[in-house]
């Protein structure tokens, strides 16, 4: 049973503060359109990101990994295979791992893959109300629905997480990077709904920060992995917009 | 028969307010290399990009679309295969499709899927000089070929664009960009030529303004698409450079 | 024989107008992550860039081109065929191609084909620490191990470049993008240990010039594509810090 501590804007900046220290190396299956955002994102909270989807090479990558990242853009046959041989791994070697089923509901093969996979317990899944709204209750995965407020919850557990800009909705893939971000936090802090809390929190206060920097959504993207590469304690804790959900 | 309007930039104009209000659904079968970077540019316009090129799911996606974009980059033996059967989906639900067959003068197989798509009636094929002298006049195909100036043509009827910046031609992947644009408007004007004609006025002159604000083609890019989601009726009205082409 | 320069300030500022003057054509094998920074690197520096990694194209592409740089991330079996067929190409025609066997140190399979292929005898390969210890002694082939400092070796001639930013460890595909513009720097250049250090030089250089307008690694990437386009003579006179090395 995993001791879990208050969901609060110091145990969040204890979270940063232990990604920076440990570095911990993140595997992503992640659509080929963001994979770069993605890996910036990742690197901008000092954590390493690896990215191949070779069925060769997919289980050295996954068992040198400390957490995984699955996104479900495009999406292909050899693909599937590959996402299913490393969540074998991470299950196999008890690593988190987090899915994010995008645009399920544009598609009802890759929502039949989404359920195959929600059925091998990921720690977390991720989506949008259109997308979430297609999964029945889970039992052993925490869920979240993003959007203008991220809605966290499992068991009886629940938080909301109101952080963020409008411009993030502009930036492909900012869903996709924070899904990474996440994936970096579980890999040091076991209790997934404090690490996806944090992780959340963090990308929206970076975003609020980068708003003030930037002229649209094409500076903004710059300006967000500078200021989620250089967000404080001071900054987690001034901005931190958390509450315990009453769902 | 399509009621034309006139090629001016009060029409211009409307047409991105269409775009604006509708926000219709752009499929992209993209190169890999400039995915996100043509997202970011269809998002810039209020329109909604997809880029699944997964045989399972191209047609879900394009049946969700509004218009299609299809880039010969990065073309393998699989990609044809979905790209086909796209096409086969957008004709037969009547969406509008254009088609860029990017460096088909490098590559005799690329060429000839070119041809083959050609055959297909495409709404619009548009490619630079080199790549648009290897195809022989179009009958139901509006031919647009781009350089510092941009010449569109279908029938008797022709126009061209002036708008644009050399720093346009340093940044990969501004033209597959402009492509998933016009796509965007395809969706929302019937007029390919209308519709064409205001995309390629409209980051040209997106370029004008962003390069006011860069120092070099790095800077250049985000600036740019900062200008096209900002971008308004009287910068259009101010700037546009269109004629209706001698031929 | 290959007549040799003297590696300095001043060769290294000859290459660099040799590239803008004759616009090489470089063809790039390179991973999916971060094939638009590296086509956008390889524009900067006024070479011409291509990407196709199709088994049916990229005999042509590889016959059009003036150099090869093949990157192993994101490795398939396709890609591996592709990247043989490639080498064989440019074997045949007496092009110059450089290896980058990144994160060979993660993947017994990946390392096996690098191997592989330096049986081929590249023109140069390079890679960090981790991965060059990988490799015994090369005959025929420049070896580069990259890291805060860069040491170049080929037979008894070695140089150290100590150019450079800490920030590019912070942008994804920063060492990609410098594989692309060696490759464009060895298709005006013979002697590869000139080529490669002017590269090596001219990228480090345009970080150190791009830290100064940038707040953070997300803003200094397009910062260095800026620096890079614009690199002078005089700033490579004044900033190159290149030494011959004693191992």
């Amino acid at each position: 049973m995993i001791r879990t501590f208050a969901i609060n804007a110091e145990n969040i900046a204890d979270v940063v503060e232990r990604v920076r220290h440990h570095r911990p190396r993140v595997h992503c299956l992640m659509n080929t359109v963001v994979q770069k955002f993605t890996a910036d994102g990742i690197t901008a909270v000092d954590a390493i990101p690896s990215m191949t989807s070779s069925m060769e090479e997919i289980a050295s990558f996954v068992a040198k990994a400390n957490a995984l990242t699955i996104n479900l853009g495009t999406l292909d046959a050899e693909r599937r295979k590959v996402i299913m041989h490393a969540v074998q791994v991470a299950n196999g070697e008890k690593k988190p791992w987090i899915v994010d089923p995008v645009h399920c509901d544009y598609s009802p093969s890759r929502l039949a893959f989404a359920q195959q996979l929600l059925a091998l317990s990921p720690t977390i899944i991720r989506g949008n109300a259109a997308e979430m709204e297609l999964f029945e209750e889970t039992v052993n995965s925490l869920r979240i629905q993003t959007g203008p407020q991220d809605h966290l919850s499992i068991g009886k557990r629940s938080v909301r997480v109101s952080n963020g800009h409008p411009w993030m909705a502009k930036v492909t893939g900012t869903g996709c990077l924070s899904g990474g971000v996440i994936a970096a936090f579980m890999a040091v802090e076991p209790d997934p709904l404090l690490a996806a809390s944090a992780a959340l929190c963090v990308t929206g206060i970076a975003a609020q920060l980068a708003a003030t920097y930037a002229n649209g959504p094409g500076t903004f993207e710059p300006a967000f992995l500078d200021a989620l590469s250089a967000i404080s304690r001071q900054d987690i804790i001034t901005h931190a917009r958390i509450e315990h959900d009453e769902g």
